[in-house]
C-alpha cells in the first residue's frame, strides 16, 4: 500500500524552505506611507528555525501553547511555521477582544509564552498581573516594554542568539494539535477551537483547489483578514504549500494603504470581510488604482452584498467571490463560484449565495424539530457541518455539548441548500425575525439596502410588534442625505412586500463585535432601552391581496 | 478536534450523485462517425447503485477483486464508482497485455468477476480455461459471448433486474483497498499496485489543485489515457469530486475521432501520452479544428518533446503540459507549470522538465553508491518517491523488495532535481547510455530529434563501441525523405557535440510496450541480432578541444 506518512505542517514548511525558498517572499507594510520589509522564503525558513530553537531554549515542549498577539507580518508568519512544526500549539490571540475575554482565554489555554508586537503592549499591560501562566513575553519591535514587567525578551535579539538551524521533531501523530483559536460568542465564555496538523494540512490543500481559492505558486496573496482570525483563512499555510508569496498589511487596515499595497505589490488574491471591501471600493472609485493583477478577492465573515461584487467588477474589473465558514470550520466550508453556464441573473443568484460545499466537507440542514431538510433551496433550518477540518468539540469545554451533534457542528446559521449544493444563509439563528408566523431574512434585507448608493451600512433587527409579534427595523448608516421613505421605496420589487420595514433608524455607525461583525445584540439592547433616537416611521406599500401576513 | 471521518471514495461518489447530479455527465463516443451516448450524473449514480446491487447479488463481498476489461466509457465509469464504494476492489485489466501476462494477472489477483466490452471478447476467449477464479463474465454490449462459456451475464439486463438503490456499507478503514492495477516491467511477472480509499481520495483532491491539473466543475475532461492505466490519471475520481464532466472516447483512439470529439464536446482538458498528441497535431494541422475550449492538455507517460508543445501552442493555441508519474504513483507526482516570471527560453526550460513536485509527495535522488544527491539541477541519480499516494510495496509480491527502500519507491528513472523542485529525467536506468565514462541522455536526444519536421518518432539506444564502451544510436521513423546526415547536422548546437550519434537507423516504426512506450529492449535485441538493416554512418562534427570524451 501507500507510504503511511503523517499529514503534518512540517510538510508545508519543508516545501517553503526547500523548493519555494528562492521563489516566495513575505512583504510586510511597515508604515502608512508605503515602506515595506521584504523577506524571501529562504530567510523566513532560517528565521523560523531560529524561533523554534529559541522557544525550545525557553523550555517549550510538544503540546505547550505559545500565543501570538500580533498584526499580520513576516514575524507572525515565522510564528505560524515554527510553533506547530516544533510540536507546540500556535495560539493566535484576537487583538480586539475585551480585556476580560483576553484574560479568560490566556488562562484557559495556559499560554506559557506570548509573542507580541510592541505597538500592542498598551492593550495587555493592564492585564499582565492576571496572566500567571505566561512566563515570557517576546516583543517584536524596539518599543518600550517595561509595562510587561519581568520576563521580557526581544524577538530579534532572541533569534540572533541562536546557533541557526533546528532539529525538528517527528510529528508522530498527525492528529496532534497544531493551532488554537478562540471564538467569542455573544454569550458565555469564548470557546477554543483546536486544529490538528492533519486538519490544517488537508485544509491547506483544499484552498489550492481550482473551485475554492485556487491558490498557486504565482499568487501574491494579501491576507487582510487578520492572522488571529481562523488562521487567516488558511492562506499562510496554503502559501507555504504552494509557494505563493504573502503580502502583509501590518496594522494598516485602512482602504488607502491597502489599495496602494495591492497596486504596488501586484497582489493577485486578497481576502477580507465585506466592510473592508466597501471602504476599498469607495477609495478605488476616487483614486482609480490599477488593480489589474487581482484575479480573485475571497470575501466572507458576513454576507457579501451583491452591489459590492457588481460595482467592483464593473468599475475595477475585480472579481469578489463570496466564501463561507467560521473559526470552527478552519474556515473553508463553501465558495460561491457559479457554474460556467449560469449567466445574467442566474449567475448573480449563485454569486450571492454562501457557496457550494467544498470537497471533504459535509453539510446538512436541520429544522427546529430535528428533522433533516431536503436540498431544494427553500426548506430552511440550521446549517450543520462535518468534515476533516470541522471542529467536533471545543477545547477543554463541557458546557457546549449542544453545539455539536454526533460530529456535526451546529453553526447557528439558518438557511437552505440548493439541489446543486449551494448554501444560502438567511440569518443567524439568534438574529432571526419572525413576523406574523413567517421568517423575514435580515441578510436579504441588508443586502438589498446596501445596494442603495446612499447607504454605507445596514443592519436589520427584530422590533417587538403587537400585531405581528415582530417586525424588521432597519438601522442605517447613511453616506448621503437619503430619506427613510426613499430607502423603503427602493426596496419595492427587491424583496417580499411584507418584509419591507415600516420604520428606519439612522445611526452613526453599526456597533461591531470583536471580530468586526454587526453586533445585533447591542442594537437590540439600544432599541429596548430607547437609545435609537433617530427613528422614522415610513409608509409601506399598501397590502394587496396576497398570501403574506403583513 | 475535527470529525474523524474516513477519507473514502464514497465521499466523491456522494458528491457526483448529489450536488453534481444535474450538472455533470458522461459522454461516450460509440462510433467513429461521431455518435455518442450521453448519460447525466443522476443516471450514472442510479446505474452505479444497480451495478453494486448486482455484484452484491453475485456474492461479491468486501475485499473481493472485480476486474474490468473495457475501453473508456460510461459503463466503465459506473464500475469505477460501484466496485470501490461497495468495498470491493476495482481491478482494471490492460487490454494490450500479452496473453500470458493477462492470465498471470487475473490468477494472481484472483478476480471473481470480469466486466468486459463485447468487442474485446476475442482477446480473452482463448484464455478462459486458464482463469479458474473467474466465476462470472459481465458483458457490455449485445455481441456474441458464447466464447466465454458458461457464467455469462449481460450488463444491461443485470442492471435492469435490480430493484434500484443500494445500501452502501460503511468503509470503516480508509486504508482498505479500493483499486488494483498491474504494471508490466520488461522482466519478471507483472506487479500489482493496490490503491487505498484514502490514497485515491487524496490524489483526487490533489489533481483539483491549481498548480496540477486544476480540475474544476466547469471542466469537460477527455481521458484519452485508458482507464486501465493508473486509474486514467485519477481523472474519473477527480471529476466525481469536482463535478466536471467526462467525455469518453471508447475504442476510438485515432486522431480523427478524438479531435472531432474534443471540438464537438468543447473539451477543456484532455490527457494522453505524447504519441497520441503527435498524431492529433498532424491531424489538426490538416483539418484546422476549433480547439479553443481546451485550456490544458496534461501529457505524460513518456518525455514530451518541446516541439510538440510549441507547435500545438503556436498553431492551435493549445497548452500541452507535461506531468510525470507512473502506476505506482497513482500517478500524479509532478506537473511542469513554470513560474509566472519565467519567459522565453527560461519558460521552455521549465516546460520540458518532468515538473515540480506535487503537494504531499516527497522526492529524492540517490546515486549508485546510495548517497542522496543535492537539488542542484545537475547531480544525477535514481529518482525515488514517497507519499500519500505512492506505493511502498507491491501486492502479494516478495520478489521486488529491492524496488522499495524504507517507504521510498525506486522509480528506475534517472535524473536530477532543480533547487526549485523540478524533476528532469534523463533516462530510464535500464536505458542509460554511458559513453567514454559520461552519461548521454537518450531523452534529450530524442526530444531534439523529434523537433525536426521530418521525424515522426525517434528512439535512441546504446550501441556497443570499442573505444567509448557505448555510443548512442538514433532509430528514426521518417515523415519525409530527410537524410541521416541532415538529422545529425540538425542536432548541432542543440546538444553536447559528443552526444551526437555517428550512426542513424531508419525503422518503419518504433516497437512499443503493452502500455505504448518505446520498447528499447526490443530495439537493442534487433540491434544485437542485426535486424536493424537500414543503418547509415554519418559524419559528426570534428572533435574540437573540449572536455568531452568523443
Amino acid at each position: 500500500m501507500q507510504h503511511d506518512a503523517p499529514l503534518d505542517l512540517q510538510h508545508a514548511f519543508r516545501r517553503l524552505a526547500g523548493m519555494h525558498a528562492d521563489a516566495g517572499e513575505v512583504v510586510t507594510l511597515r508604515s502608512a506611507d508605503g515602506s515595506v520589509d521584504r523577506v524571501g522564503y529562504r530567510e523566513i525558513a532560517e528565521r523560523t528555525a531560529r524561533l523554534a530553537s529559541a522557544l525550545d531554549g525557553l523550555g517549550i515542549v510538544q503540546g505547550d501553547r505559545v500565543a501570538t498577539f500580533m498584526w499580520n507580518s513576516h514575524e507572525h508568519t515565522e510564528a505560524y511555521l515554527a510553533i506547530p512544526c516544533m510540536g507546540a500549539v500556535l495560539h493566535t490571540l484576537n487583538l480586539r477582544l475585551f480585556a476580560e475575554q483576553l484574560v479568560y482565554i490566556v488562562n484557559h489555554a495556559e499560554d506559557r509564552v506570548v509573542i507580541i508586537d510592541d505597538t500592542l503592549i498598551p492593550l495587555v499591560a493592564p492585564l499582565v498581573d492576571q496572566l500567571p501562566t505566561v512566563e515570557h513575553w517576546i516583543v517584536v519591535g524596539e518599543g518600550d516594554a517595561s509595562a510587561l514587567g519581568d520576563g521580557v525578551l526581544r524577538y530579534e535579539e532572541l533569534l540572533a542568539e541562536q546557533p541557526g538551524g533546528f532539529s525538528w521533531p517527528r510529528i508522530e501523530d498527525d492528529r496532534q494539535a497544531a493551532a488554537l483559536c478562540y471564538t467569542s460568542g455573544t454569550t458565555g465564555n469564548p470557546k477554543g477551537v483546536l486544529y490538528s496538523h492533519r486538519s490544517t494540512l488537508l485544509h491547506s490543500l483544499a484552498i489550492l483547489t481550482a473551485d475554492s481559492f485556487g491558490i498557486c505558486k504565482s499568487d501574491r496573496i494579501l491576507p487582510v483578514v487578520p492572522m488571529f482570525h481562523a488562521n487567516a483563512w488558511g492562506l499562510v499555510y496554503g502559501a507555504a504549500l504552494s509557494g505563493a508569496s504573502l503580502i502583509m498589511p501590518g496594522p494598516f487596515m485602512q482602504a488607502g494603504p491597502l489599495t496602494t499595497l495591492m497596486e504596488r505589490e501586484r497582489c493577485t488574491v486578497a481576502g477580507a470581510v465585506p466592510t473592508i471591501w466597501m471602504d476599498v471600493l469607495r477609495y478605488a472609485d476616487e483614486h482609480k488604482p490599477d488593480l489589474s493583477a487581482l484575479r480573485v478577492v475571497p470575501c466572507g465573515g458576513a454576507a457579501v452584498p451583491r452591489s459590492l461584487m457588481q460595482e467592483f467588477e464593473e468599475r475595477h474589473g475585480v472579481t469578489v467571490c463570496q466564501a463561507w465558514g467560521m473559526t470552527e470550520t478552519s474556515p473553508l466550508a463553501s465558495v460561491a463560484i457559479p457554474p460556467a453556464d449560469a449567466v445574467g441573473e442566474e449567475h448573480w443568484r449563485y454569486r450571492t449565495m454562501q457557496g457550494q460545499i467544498a470537497p471533504l466537507v459535509e453539510v446538512r440542514i436541520v429544522a427546529d424539530d430535528g428533522t433533516e431538510q431536503p436540498w431544494d433551496g427553500v426548506s430552511s433550518g440550521e446549517i450543520q457541518v462535518r468534515g476533516q477540518w470541522i471542529a467536533s468539540a471545543y477545547y477543554r469545554d463541557d458546557t457546549s455539548a449542544d453545539k455539536f451533534d454526533d460530529g456535526w457542528l451546529r453553526t447557528g446559521d439558518v438557511g437552505a441548500i440548493t439541489s446543486d449544493g449551494f448554501i444560502a444563509i438567511t440569518d443567524r439563528s439568534k438574529d432571526v425575525i419572525k413576523s406574523g408566523g413567517e421568517w423575514v431574512s435580515s441578510v436579504d434585507l441588508e443586502n438589498a439596502l446596501m445596494g442603495h448608493p446612499g447607504v454605507r451600512e445596514a443592519a436589520v433587527i427584530a422590533k417587538p410588534d403587537e400585531r405581528f409579534t415582530e417586525r424588521p427595523l432597519a438601522c442605517i448608516v447613511r453616506d448621503s442625505d437619503v430619506s427613510a421613505q426613499e430607502l423603503v421605496d427602493f426596496l419595492e420589487g427587491q424583496v417580499a412586500r411584507w418584509w419591507i420595514p415600516d420604520e428606519v433608524a439612522f445611526v452613526d455607525e453599526v456597533p461591531k463585535t470583536s471580530v468586526g461583525k454587526f453586533d445585533k445584540k447591542e442594537l437590540r439592547r439600544r432599541l429596548a432601552e430607547d437609545e435609537l433616537d433617530d427613528r422614522h416611521a415610513v409608509a409601506r406599500p399598501a397590502a394587496k391581496p396576497e398570501s403574506s401576513p403583513a
